[in-house]
C-alpha cells in the first residue's frame, strides 16, 4: 500500500448505510463485543484484537487518539476511556471526509445515536433510511388488523416524508429465497392475519415472514423509494447459506420495470455474484462495506473482486460503521486506500488514465448514490 | 501488468466457443446495448464505458482503429462507423492470432455473421458447434411427434456431419441442477408429449424441459460430439443461482466412463468450482471465458484463481466474443496478457521455468482444444 | 515470493489433519493416481504433473531427493525408487517441523502406515483422530442391533483414551445439509433399524444416514471430544454443491453451547465463507489444507483469502497429507510460505508489527491447535 492517490483522499463521500454510536464508554469485553460480528469473546479463541480488524484499530486508530501506532489493545482501551466516548466519536468521525450519512437507526436505537445526533456530531447532513421491518413491527404494536395492514404500513410509510430510502432485513428473518411478484391483496391479509395470531400466542413481536418482507419491499418501490437489502456477511443470527444475492434474482426482474433502486448492501462474501446482478439489472446497485474494514488490508481486494464486472456507474461506498467510531474511521480510510490501489494498479497498467480514475473515484465516492437516492432533489 | 512472454505473444489460438459479428453500423446506444450482459443502458446508472471493459475498449482497442489509446467514447466510436462494420471486423479479427474458431451460431443468427463469413474474414478455419435446443426447436418446427422426436433429433443431428461439437443452454432455460441418468425412452417421449402440447397451445416454440435438454446432451454423448455447457455468468435471462457447474455434478459422474468430453464454458464467478470438476473428472474441460474481457485487467487474476486446481491439460481459451469484433481483440489479447502475468508470477517465484511455461502455454492456447475436439482428425 | 520469514520458518508446527503414507514403491501412474483429488489419469488431458502441484513436486521436492530443481517427472519418480520408499517418507517428514501429527487414520488403512508409524518415522507425536463413521461401521460388523446402537457406539467411543478428537465424513456420503438438534433417542434407533436392514438386504456395510451422522457428531461432542468436518474439496466422490460450510450452520448454532470445538477441515472453495463462521461461532475452527498444497504457489492466495475474517485465534495448520510423502512437504512448505508472504505483506503495508506477526504465527503454527485440542492437557 502506497499513498493515496490525491482525488481519493480528497473525495467527499456520501456513506450509503452506517448506524449510529454509543454513547457510553467501554471496557475490554465490551468493547471487543462490537467490534466484529462476534457477539462475544470465545474463551476458545483469543482477543479479537488478533485479526487483521484488530490491527488495523491498533494502526490507524490509535494517532487519532493520540497514541503511537500499533499500540497495545489496553493501552489503547486507556486512552479511549480518557478522552471519553464523545470526544472519540467527535474526532473519528472528522476523519471521515463524509458529507451525507444515509442512518440505518432501526437496530438498537436505545444503545445508540440517532441520526441528527450522528450529523451533528459529524458537522454533516444525516439522511433516515427507513428499517421496513420495524415500521410494520410498530404497525403492529400500534394496533392493526389483518384488513388494515397493508393500508396502515402504508400510512406509517407516508409520514416518513424525509426519509431517503427503506432498508429490508429480510436475509435475518427468513433469507433471501423470495418470490418476485408484488403478493396480491388477499395473501397480505392472510399472512397480517397469521402474524397477529402469532403475536397474540406468543407475545413476542418479530416479523419474519416472506409474503409480508416482500410485501413491504413492494410498498417502498410503489413510494418510490430506493430499498436496500441486507445481503451476506452479518453476526450468527443470520444464515448465510440463504444470504447470496442471487437469491434475490425473480424480485430484482420483477422490480426492474419500476425504476426505483435496489441496493445491495454489504455481499461478502458474494461480492462477484453482486457485480453480475449490477450489471444486468438496471436498478442494482452494490457495494462492499462492513467487509471493507473487518477484512482490513484485505479491503482493496475485496473491492477489486466487486468492481470486475459492475459498472462504475452502480457501485457505492458504505462503512456499515456500527456503535463504535472506530468503524467510522476504519470503513473509509481502508474504503479510500483499497480504492486508490485499485485505481492505481489500473493506471500503472495503463488501462486508465488519472482523469479517468478521477472520474471513477466521483462516482463511486458520491455522484452514484446522489443519483441513486436523489439527494439533491 | 508487463510485457507479454514471447511465447505467449505468439502462441496460435484455437477459440473453443465464439459467436459471430453483426455486420451493421452502430449508435452509441446500439454499442453500449451489445458491450456487456446488460441489455440496455440504465437510466440509473451512467454510460457502459464506465467500467473495466469500457476501459479496456479506449485502451487497447483505439489504437487498432488508428486512434490514440484512451480515446473517448464518442470519438471511438465515430472513428468505428467512418471505417464501416466489415473493415472494423476485419482488422480486430487479424490481431487475434486465431487458428480456429468454434462458432456457436445459434443466437441471434439473423443478426450476426455465420462461422464461414467470419472464417474468411479473419482468414482462418472456422468450425460449427451445434447449439442443441435449437436443432430440437427446428426438429419442432419443422413436425415431429411426441413418439418420434428422439428419432429425428438424432436424425437432425447427424446431418452435421461437420460440427466439431454441441451446446447445451439448460443454464437459461432451466438451470444446471439436471439429474445425470440418461432418461429413458418412455421419458423422452412423455416430455416431448408435453412440449408439443405447450407449444400448440402457446404458439411459441421454446424448450425449457430439464428431462429434454438432459437428453439432447446424452444424445450428443452418443454421437460422440463433445458437449459444451453456458455456465455461470451471462446476461439477465439467465438465473445465476442456478448456473453453479457443481449443480451438473451427477450428469458429469453419468457421462464420465463414455469419455466424451464436457466442456464448461465462462464458469465466473463459479470458475474454482469449474476447476474443481475439471481436476476430479475426466472428460471435463473448463474455461473463464466472456468474464476475461470483461472484466478488463482483472482477467488475469480469473486465469490465475480457475488454475488453482484445474490441471493444464483441461484449461481451454475462449473468447465468447458476441457480435462485436471487440471482444473478439480484448477476450484475446486479455487472456494472452493474463496468461503471461500468471506464468511470470510462477516463473518469478521459481516454481515454474521457461520452458514449462512454453509447454502450458501451448497446452492451453491450442493443444487442449485440438485433442478435446479432434480438430485434427 | 522472497525469503520466509524468521519465525515462519522456524515455527514448530502442529499438523492438525493428516493421513499416513504409503510404504511400497509407485510407478508413474501409481504416484499420479496419489498425487492430486483425481481418481486415475485421464486419456483426455495430458500427466498429472502438468498442474501447479506437479510443478510444485518437481521445484521443492526433488532437492530433497538430491535432484536439481525442476527435474523431470521420469527422473523424479526413477530416483524415489531408488531411494525406497521408507527413505523417501523419512526424508521428507523431517523436513516439515512438525511436533504434533494429529492422524485420521480411518481412510484406507491397509495401505498406509498408522499414526504410530507416522510418528515413529517423522521422530513427533502423533494422535489418533477418530473417523466416526468407520466407529459406527465397525460397531454394526461386530454386532448390534437397533435398539443396542446407540449405547454400543457411546462404549465404542469410550475405549479411544488417546484418541484427542473425531472427524465426520458427512460431506461424503449425505452432504453437509445437516439439521441441528441432537436427535432423540428414538430417532436414532429407527435410523439404525433402517441401516441395519440396509446391510442385510445388501451386504454392504457403508453408512450414509443424515441422523445417525449427526448422531454421532453429537456423541462425539457430549463426549468432549473435538470434531473435525470434511469440508468443501475432496475427490468425485464428494457432491462439492453440498459441501459447503454454510450447510452446517444449524449444527454449529445448535453445538456452539458445548463449547465443544468444531473444526472445519480444507473448505477451499468456499474458504471465505468458512471464516465467518470461524468469526461468528465461538467453537468454529477452520483450515485451508489440502488446497494449499493443491494450488502450489498460490497456496498464499488461498490463506489471505481466508484470513480476511477468520480471527487469527481460530486458524490452524494442516497439511492434508495422504500417502504421498511428498504432501507433507509441501503441504508444509507451502504453508510457510503463504503465510510468509501474507504477513509480508501487511507488514509492509505497515498493518502489522513484526512482533505482531510473529504473534500470528505462534497461534496458526501450534498454539490455537493445542488449545482446540488441549493437546497440553
Amino acid at each position: 500500500m502506497t499513498d493515496l492517490l490525491p482525488y481519493v483522499a480528497g473525495v467527499p463521500l456520501v456513506d450509503h448505510h452506517c448506524h449510529g454510536l454509543v454513547r457510553t464508554d467501554l471496557d475490554r469485553t465490551g468493547f471487543e463485543e462490537l467490534m466484529t460480528e462476534a457477539d462475544t469473546v470465545s474463551p476458545l479463541g483469543t482477543t479479537l484484537f488478533d485479526s487483521l480488524l484488530g490491527h488495523a484499530i491498533r494502526r490507524w486508530c490509535a494517532p487519532v487518539l493520540d497514541l503511537p501506532a500499533h499500540t497495545t489493545p489496553d493501552d489503547y482501551l486507556a486512552r479511549r476511556a480518557e478522552l471519553g466516548a464523545t470526544e472519540v466519536n467527535r474526532r473519528f468521525l472528522a476523519t471521515t471526509g463524509t458529507t451525507d450519512f444515509l442512518v440505518d437507526g432501526g437496530f438498537r436505537p436505545e444503545l445508540l445515536t440517532d441520526a441528527n445526533e450522528l450529523g451533528t456530531l459529524a458537522g454533516a447532513r444525516a439522511h433516515d433510511i427507513v428499517r421496513l421491518e420495524l415500521l410494520a413491527e410498530n404497525v403492529l404494536r400500534a394496533g392493526t388488523t389483518a384488513a388494515g395492514f397493508a393500508a396502515d404500513c402504508a400510512e406509517a410509510l407516508a409520514k416518513h416524508t424525509t426519509a431517503v430510502g427503506c432498508k429490508s432485513i429480510a436475509a435475518y428473518r427468513v433469507g433471501l429465497r423470495l418470490a418476485g411478484a408484488r403478493p396480491d391483496d388477499a395473501e397480505v391479509h392472510a399472512a397480517a392475519g397469521r402474524w397477529l395470531s402469532d403475536v397474540d400466542r406468543s407475545g413476542a413481536v418479530r416479523l419474519a415472514d416472506p409474503v409480508l418482507h416482500r410485501f413491504l419491499v413492494w410498498l417502498a418501490v410503489e413510494h418510490r423509494l430506493p430499498v436496500q437489502f441486507h445481503v451476506g456477511y452479518g453476526d450468527a443470527d443470520v444464515n448465510l447459506a440463504e444470504c447470496d444475492p442471487l437469491l434475490l434474482t425473480d424480485l430484482l426482474r420483477a422490480t426492474a420495470p419500476s425504476g426505483v433502486p435496489i441496493l445491495l448492501l454489504h455481499n461478502y462474501p458474494f461480492h462477484r455474484n453482486a457485480g453480475y446482478l449490477a450489471q444486468v439489472f438496471p436498478h442494482v446497485f452494490v457495494d462492499v462495506g462492513l467487509a471493507t474494514h473487518n477484512a482490513g488490508f484485505r479491503g482493496g481486494a475485496l473491492i477489486a473482486e466487486a468492481l470486475e464486472v459492475t459498472p462504475f456507474g452502480k457501485f457505492l461506498f458504505s462503512s456499515d460503521a456500527f456503535a463504535l467510531a472506530e468503524h467510522y474511521h476504519l470503513g473509509t480510510l481502508l474504503f479510500r486506500r483499497g480504492l486508490s490501489d485499485f485505481l492505481r494498479t489500473a493506471i500503472e497498467a495503463d488501462t486508465m488514465t488519472s482523469t479517468d480514475a478521477a472520474h471513477v473515484t466521483d462516482l463511486i465516492g458520491h455522484a452514484n448514490a446522489r443519483r441513486a437516492y436523489r439527494l439533491d432533489s
